[in-house]
């Protein structure tokens, strides 16, 4: 289906699905191919299922959604949204409501569940630290002062979180076996402000940024009495050819066919880094500074986009030659980019068209569009049940 | 909650829940949790749900069920399960009823979902081949005869489906792209009797087991063109020294680490493969002949159970030592495990005792048992999202 893409016509289709959705909320269903997708502008959120590639409610009254992320319930029925404005919201897909709401903090960065599905926790900047919170009632659990700005939070097998502190250069982990009583280690003085990071897939290797330094820093979670230790010598902000218009986030990183594919910063260019020794083994040119470097889930190709101003194109990697075998170019605005759990299609934000649209990853045609107001984030109940998601 | 084990009191907490289901079924909840159990003796099936680690209803009628196996839609809401008598049954976890059925068979063995959802398939003993089938009706969509027993039928990206011909050595791959017409790649004189089969989970490998030779062969879907290759020369019952009381299925391989943990054939070993070039590395001694060799989400640890008669004992393999770290006796006849999505816990059936139990792998504490009629198979929906599952 086509659309006009006047914002009137899409507001018009948006309002009617909006005002039938109670109707639907009470028949059965699977939530295994549903996701939510973030309206930043609007502080909304757009309820989608990937089957039939369709929208099928709106969820308002979310508060700032800039840097919004999502992570799902275990049973893949409720969204915990983490937004700026440090409000943690508890939405339900099936009846397309807000189930719970708080404002824990004054500006908050993201945010994890635990293993078990138990305890939801947010990092945040003002003030510095992580709140831990009830998954089913968002009550208060645990409180874990920081004395920083608090970063790179995520979860990590054996109901632990792991996150790092921006101001003190730290990477504290969190053990929540009793939730009430955190045993935290602490790993001090690991790089000049950490300002993000990111675990494997197998929650094995916890890695931060530094913004202060040339480098990263990893902490290998099988082996935590070795402590961290220093990686990717070069890769960092020091040494930037290029205005740097976005730091990337590190969960732009793909993780594929032994290799990570590493967004370059302030270079139009894809890093690719042999994961067993941690060295860079290739640099691949691109058509911008990349931002998310994403992974299909069979790891054969990785889809990139790219920082302002030329984020109205796609490129893809393929993860064996490691070079680019397809250029797209989707509209101004591509923000984000998710897979189908199985890697068939590829959904992406375009924000200027006020579209979602989505791709075959195997023949790159465009299989569908749909309307979203300014859409940006796209989260898949798939992530429900991986680590680090 | 412990339980007398008597079949009386175990068949009278099950009728109850199952008299009392029917009104739960029409409560909305998250499919993302929830599973099936074989019960293999009665021709019935458990819902299960691994939050709160519950029986929800009992589903009967679904005929033999030796050897069954389930794959789920990609919503999560049904299990299509394969029997041994050429079953194929639909059925739906949120009323816990069937939802379709045929006998598309007179004997089969394992089937898949395609990664779009859209097709399920059977391969089947007798006749020998494979049929396809809408997923939402299980109405014949497609019908590929081979002239053999066909096995190891896995799903692989590209809407493909891989199997093998006993009878015949060969391997085929289906491009199901176009539902109605396959598109056929025929790999033959692929080495004598294939049994079984497994993909990696990026559903790049494939690889088949070899009832009448020492070793197997392994097909690269990234590099088709190359054709199928020997690997792990050694690896077969050629050459037995100890009576082979069950050739261990394939779906008894656990790829953590970089490793390929596999069960010897005929020997009280599992095998340790680098899986770069796929040869031995090293053997693990183990309590007896390994069946099924299954690795925990996040590859820190292999679970192993063994071939009658010393099958009431699990071996814990901790995948970075490679030494064996715990033994459990569950009790006689542990057929089956299953991981929750992100592996905090592990379900195992224990046959003799009726009883399904829950043990956590990081404590290796049990943490429930569950009363089933002899079950087997276990099967969590959080395998909808996954290749090759």
């Amino acid at each position: 289906m086509k659309m006009s893409l006047t914002a009137g016509l899409v507001m018009g289709a948006l309002v009617a699905f909006s005002a039938s959705h109670h109707a639907a909320a009470d028949e059965l269903r699977g939530t295994g191919d549903m996701g939510l997708v973030v309206e930043r502008a609007t502080g909304s959120l757009l309820v989608v299922e990937n089957t039939t590639r369709t929208q099928l409610a709106r969820v308002e009254g979310l508060g700032d959604l800039s840097h919004a992320s999502i992570v799902y319930s275990r049973d893949a029925r409720y969204g915990y949204v983490f937004g700026r404005d440090g409000g943690l919201t508890k939405v339900d897909l099936l009846t397309a409501k807000i189930d719970a709401r708080v404002i824990q903090a004054g500006n908050a960065i993201g945010g994890a569940i635990s293993q078990d599905g138990r305890l939801v926790a947010v990092s945040n900047y003002e003030p510095g630290g992580v709140k831990v919170f009830d998954a089913k009632t968002l009550k208060l659990v645990a409180d874990i002062p920081t004395g920083s700005k608090t970063v790179g939070l995520v979860d990590a097998p054996g109901n632990r979180f792991v996150f790092s502190l921006y101001d003190e250069g730290a990477i504290w982990v969190a053990d929540m076996s009793d939730p009430h009583t955190p045993k935290i280690t602490k790993f001090e003085n690991v790089g000049t402000q950490p300002y993000d990071g990111l675990i494997s897939p197998d929650g094995r290797y916890y890695i931060a940024g530094l913004f202060g330094e040339d480098g990263m820093v990893m902490l290998d979670l099988w082996n935590i009495d070795k402590g961290p230790v220093r990686i990717l010598d070069g890769y960092g902000r020091g040494e930037e050819k290029l205005p740097v218009y976005k730091m990337p986030h590190l969960e732009g990183w793909a993780m594929a066919n032994g290799m990570a594919f590493v967004p370059a910063i302030g270079h139009h260019e894809v890093l690719v880094v042999d994961t067993t020794t941690w060295k860079e083994v290739a640099r691949i040119p691109s058509h911008g500074q990349p931002v998310f470097v994403m992974a299909q889930p069979d790891g054969r190709q990785v889809w990139v986009n790219f920082a302002y101003p030329l984020n109205d194109t796609i490129q893809v990697i393929d993860t064996q030659t490691q070079k680019i075998i397809k250029t797209l170019t989707p509209g101004k605005g591509v923000l984000h980019m998710e897979f189908t759990p199985r890697g068939e299609d590829v959904w992406m934000s375009v924000r200027d068209l006020d579209l979602i649209k989505v791709f075959d990853t195997a023949t790159f045609e465009q299989l569908a569009e749909l309307p979203g107001l300014k859409p940006s984030g796209i989260f898949f109940t798939w992530r429900s049940g991986r680590i680090g998601l």
